[in-house]
């Protein structure tokens, strides 16, 4: 699914899988505990810069940092927007 | 609408839309929840930076950081001069 | 009105405009409540640095930061001289 | 062995080889005593930067820092996300 | 007046002005007042940086930061060397 | 001797020199007043960064920071493993 | 006299003029006073980095920072190693 928005340069609008907060034996997580990367959707990218195209494209699954991006409201959603270089790899 | 001044280089100056200071229920949203990056409309552009020419355009809605940019006063109206890299996204 | 210097590379000398101290019933503003750019006419302009050119030309009316640039006495009158980098938006 | 992963740009994931934590005379040595290098086999690797491939290539067995980079787990395993440039040498 | 000194790089040798020390009234200005940048006459310079050559000459008389420089003792009297970018004008 | 281990990029592997410890007299110094540059010998180097080879080659002898580098035991012996800028000169 | 060393890159090796530490009169100028830039002789210069050749040659009596550099002793004599960038001129 691709969102209308047009990020710019070197920016990527993801939305983040929900977390498993349960383990296998269904105890909750708390929150300080889940520091690795986070699992997100890509929907929107930019144009990249100068001579740099980006790599990541529309319906990629990505992983990228804990503390990346800055939260975006759209439509009723909630999206991350970050740079392609918060993101660490694609799955 | 376009207004009539030039900003240098990557700089662009955006009109900010009014925040959205109710929730659906009525209820005023006290400043410090407001986080989540502004909208506004861009009403001029620089000419950008050697060999990098903007993206974004006037009259284009844009999503920007809560904190981006220098006030600006105007014939009146109030706006926001800022670079482009402090832009996220055009909606 | 042009000035008989000659700034270094990408410099400019600008001839502040007067702060406009009085609001419109005739307040007096303390100097505290006036952060805003401030308007000035650029007097001299140097060369610009290597491939890059200035924008900026003797006689632009042009909005800077308030505190940028250091002052420059010069023949009874005070200037600013600062990078054209300090330099938001041309009218 | 390759792992399912497409590292970003110069980033690369790595699986660490098990630390050896006896001595000759069967001693543990305690965490903080072991700040050398660490060993590791490269399982996945990025397309590089502009005009900058990789150095290092799937099945490598590198020296890292032992700081370098994020944990990430993936199918039950655990493997570390780094830049290249926290690689030392290839072994 | 030139000197025989050959300064590196971007590097130029200035001979400072003297202070003008008295108001109109012939007040003495204490030294923690006369922070306005400093007049000098360039005395040598260097070749410029890779494809940047200089812009001052031997014989310009040159507006630079009161705290610009190095002070240097050559042949009995004093001379300031300093960067080409610590000099904001010609006169 | 040639060390069997590739570095990255503009990193080079040395084998420090033993301190001489002794002064002329016999007298031992202690750790704290040899800050001087320490001795080795290059026994690795990488290939060098886009466009700028490596100036040292195995077998040489250099000079390089007393605090240079990381240790590395590789196959029962200590090294430094420390990037090309941290050598001084080679004798 | 020339120096058996090779200095890496952009780095000279200096022999540091004895300071003048008496003033006319004979009295002795205690070590604090004696900020000004030191005067040595050139005895041994890097290649330069890409495309950027040194200036200074093996020979020059040269003007450098009081702390620039760091100390070498080779074959029973003390000099300095230090970059290019900081000599200041050459006399």
């Amino acid at each position: 699914m691709s969102l209308n928005i047009k990020p710019i340069a070197d920016r990527v609008v993801v939305e983040a899988a929900p977390a498993e907060e349960k383990t296998a034996g269904g105890i909750i997580i708390p929150d300080t505990a889940k520091e690795k990367p986070q699992k997100g959707k890509v929907v929107a990218v930019g144009n990249g810069k100068k001579d740099e195209p980006l790599t990541v494209k529309v319906g990629d699954t990505v992983l990228y940092g804990k503390y990346a991006g800055t939260e975006l409201s759209y439509e009723g959603a909630e999206y991350l927007i970050m740079r392609e270089s918060d993101i660490y790899a694609i799955l």
